[in-house]
């Protein structure tokens, strides 16, 4: 029996290494050179092609590449009765927390005020917003969610996180539900997207959400670039109600020459670059998934395909 | 009896609000209308004239409205028997850690090297080093120092210090002295300094220093300007040694309108706002230090002269 790998953005050759240095006798292929396709056992993807899982008639494992699984759900032949996981590992949570801190402590201390001080060559103190008075709102309370918000109290901040069920975290303030969201939003200055990409999702960072916000409030997105309308944003930047952007996923990506983002100056572009499986950190929870479908148990961090993560 | 306050930095109105909220009798004089000398008991100040501080004959308290005392020390008249004393804030602290924080997380992610890509519109991920492996190297271990420490380990670091006396803080590695210098500097990515300026660290970040780092290091200087040989740094810089450089402090400040570090693209400059006492949150220690100084007793933070610090 054989694994099948897919993926645009990951290196199929660390992960073959990855893998069989746990495993050397894995039978490891690359799409589209699957061989028989009634040997493909599990398939390690990300975005596969829309009906090709469906042509594994002995496939028991499909495993999302990444934390998210938006770009497997979206495949209206998947077949339903394979598990789907996602890559859990405590190595991604850490560098999007990252990722995060450094555009929110960059947003904060008004490092982008500073910048264009420095190029126009003026000395000037700015005032600074207290870290404890400084209120950062999280949407979605995941594993990542809830990463980042116990680092920002950590260091000082007013947290507060909004998601889809109540979430109980020490410090923080939670708000729940559509009827909770606007009352998150009243509150936050730094608004950070770190929702799973589902119907519901789709879209969330809209016109209004965007005016719920209090004047001067920066946007952070390290979830999809689907979550957001982008005209939206460019709007409210434009017209000031906004102070900037951090940005690292697109509608479409590579984010296209053309695109206004690129050259707006409230705008930090990053290329998708926030949070990126390493083979080495999780090869190993594949491998045990891989285990525990061969031996008819059920893998883990399972995906709940009506949830949508 | 009277408090002379001076500095050309801080607010005087604040800090008279601030004091005679907590103490209403207090006679607070603005230098230069100090009134009569010798009603002058105790001197709030930064960088005092020369010389004046002696011109007060009942003075028994000298307090530093910052955390450095070499603003004071470098009086050469400065009278030998008051004591002096420094802020050690919690507030002062942490604000001096988050700036030095937003630098490192910054350069640690490359988002000097993102942003020369989206202005040149170039969509490329970057090589990431892993933060458990990312060497980042403290100069100063005091309470500015060891608070920093620890939170760059608390987020996955690899987190050395380097101090005059041998520091334990769990997860540092640490280095000492003269002979732990090289040792220290070779492994440092990211050099912060955090030292007090005292005679044997003035001019301590110079050619021979930046030569000892790995190429491609960064240096974030918050504490003084006379630790840096300022055109030193633009040598390593301009030589491609150095990769960039996060500066908040200078020889002369203002920096001057023609300084190069103005429109040096690997160089941030920021006006001396790291870290801005609050009159608020360090007017109760002031006031009791007054206290015990007018009772005949040691007063808190207290500096040593011999030291520095």
């Amino acid at each position: 029996m054989a694994l099948l790998f897919k993926s645009h953005l990951d290196d199929p050759e660390a992960w073959r290494r990855a893998l069989l240095a746990l495993e050397p006798d894995l039978d490891f292929r690359v799409w589209p050179e699957t061989g028989a396709r009634d040997e493909i056992e599990a398939a390690l993807v990300w975005a596969p092609e829309p009906g090709d899982l469906a042509r594994y008639p002995n496939l028991r494992l499909i495993a999302s590449l990444g934390a998210g699984v938006d770009n497997i759900l979206s495949d209206p032949d998947l077949p339903a009765e394979v598990p789907i996981t996602r890559i859990i590992d405590p190595d991604l949570t850490r560098q999007m927390s990252e990722y995060a801190l450094t555009q929110i402590l960059r947003f904060h201390r008004r490092m982008d005020d500073y910048e264009r001080q420095q190029r126009a060559g003026v000395w000037r103190v700015l005032a600074q917003p207290l870290t404890a008075e400084r209120r950062v709102g999280i949407l979605g309370l995941g594993v990542l969610g809830s990463d980042l918000a116990r680092k920002l109290a950590a260091l000082g901040f007013d947290v507060a996180g909004w998601s889809r069920t109540p979430k109980e975290i020490e410090g923080i303030t939670g708000f729940t539900g559509e009827e909770g969201l606007e009352g998150f939003l009243t509150g936050t200055e730094i608004l950070v997207c770190l929702l799973p990409l589902t119907p519901e999702t789709e879209g969330i960072l809209d016109k209004d959400l965007l005016a719920a916000l209090p004047e001067g409030a920066y946007l952070v997105n390290c979830a999809r670039g689907e979550h957001l309308i982008e005209k939206d944003l460019v709007a409210a930047l434009d017209e000031g109600r906004l102070a900037g952007a951090a940005l690292d996923v697109y509608r479409a990506e590579p984010l296209a020459p053309d695109h206004p983002f690129w050259a707006h100056p409230k705008v930090i572009v990053t290329p998708h670059c926030a949070s990126v499986t390493t083979p080495a950190s999780s090869a190993p929870q594949f491998l045990d998934n891989l285990k525990r479908a061969r031996a008819g148990r059920a893998p883990s961090n399972l995906v709940d395909p009506s949830r949508g993560y």
